[in-house]
């Protein structure tokens, strides 16, 4: 049994790991134990920000706790969101781990490229969000949308399946060298913060919006697929929060009626 | 279910990979189910010889094959000791896994300095044995005395405990990094070809002068550094060529008069 000293020392340390390493996003986890397993995983490797997306069983289950072999700070502190986008609302840079290649024009990392990543990008890492699907069928393709880059972990190519802890492990391990090699940048301030996804979200609605009023998607049943292949276009981008006042003012332009100058 | 021929190819392959990589070798497992996750996350590196040193419970019993999932060859072929001694009588080098430091005059290696070491070491890598000790105890010191090295895994200082079967997924995860760096490079051939820049500017002239006609520009001296700015969001995002047609439709639609439907 850990002590009341060594308990508040240990969310001493919490706190400081947490701002500095990713979030980590499970995408509809089926399972408690899994998502206590999860914890254990993350605890293992030093990363301390969990985000559940609409899970079958909560995280505060007690089965995740019983799974979690002590890692319940983490499951305390986890934050529980119904969609994807909510979840990825505040952050700059979404990583989706899948185990096969995808039909998406996006970049890809190896785990072990994680290192790297974080030295030459100047995102803050605790702004950048790592997906993990749901322990069958991984992530949609929507879901994958969503992402910046997709994350693999190459393994035995005669057995890639990976349960959702060990998923969790092997990212984790690679975030942990990764900050552990080098002493990592204390401070990342860009000079360009990047725009939250959610500042990103609410230029896209106002286009939608106005595409709509235009008759864009009028004569198409596919507006669904149209909507996201433009939302695409913009949530890739690594977009600055500069950048995203200058679209709403080019949307505003656009929409009015002539005016020469 | 995997049919006979595959079967083979996957036999051969098992037998091309069993010369490559080290033995692991579990010292006094306690639980079938464990050996059986260990035999799955070895499967999932590519570490396909397994040996079993006085187990509480067999790596054949029906626990460890349901546990293995899909793992069975793995088992099949898994050598059962009852001493350590024995165990490691044919092999050159052994490393001991450790999750503590230990009292003991001899070199340390982290798991990711065994790139390193295998590229520097004459011996074979399958007379290498990893040494894993039972769940709840590790390797008692006798067993360590065994080795000629220890094998540590850096993990969060707060929480290092592993199970059985992450122990040998972040061991056996090095070892592959550490033999295939350069050959499972993910594929990036992206299905979607990227758009030409020239296909970009087309897009981005129609756009200025859209913007033009529209006033965007009317009250500004900053034009040029505002077009560059516009400029650079588009020509950053790494758009397909399918992305540019997307926005040229945008771009149609939204400088028309408004035409609700």
């Amino acid at each position: 049994m850990k002590n009341q000293a060594k308990r508040q020392k240990d969310l001493t340390v919490l706190k400081g790991k947490m701002s500095a390493l990713p979030v980590f996003i499970l995408v509809r986890p089926q399972m408690a134990e899994n998502i206590g397993m999860a914890a254990r995983a993350m605890m293992n490797c030093g990363v301390y920000d969990l985000r559940v997306v609409d899970p079958r069983e909560s995280p505060f289950d007690e089965k995740a706790y019983a799974a979690s072999s002590g890692a319940d700070p983490i499951l305390r502190e986890a934050k529980v969101f119904s969609t994807l986008k909510e979840a990825i609302a505040d952050l700059n840079f979404i990583l989706a781990t899948t185990a096969r290649p995808r039909r998406l024009s996006k970049p890809v990392f190896k785990a072990s490229e994680l290192h790297d990543f974080f030295q030459n990008t100047s995102i803050p890492l605790s702004k950048i969000g790592v997906l993990f699907g749901c322990e069958r069928t991984g992530l949609e393709n929507e879901e994958l949308e969503c992402a910046d880059a997709l994350l693999t972990i190459p393994l035995n190519p005669e057995h890639t399946s990976l349960n959702l802890s060990q998923a969790v492990l092997l990212v984790g391990y690679e975030c942990l060298q990764a900050i552990n090699q080098d002493q990592l940048k204390a401070a990342r301030t860009p000079e360009n913060p990047l725009a939250d996804k959610a500042d990103v979200q609410m230029f896209l609605d106002k286009l939608n919006l106005a595409l709509t009023e235009k008759g864009y998607y009028r004569l198409t049943d596919k507006r669904p697929k149209m909507q996201q292949n433009l939302d695409n276009i913009f949530l890739k981008a690594g977009l600055t929060k500069q950048e995203i006042q200058t679209l709403h003012g080019v949307l505003k332009s656009l929409i009015r009626p002539e005016q020469k100058s």
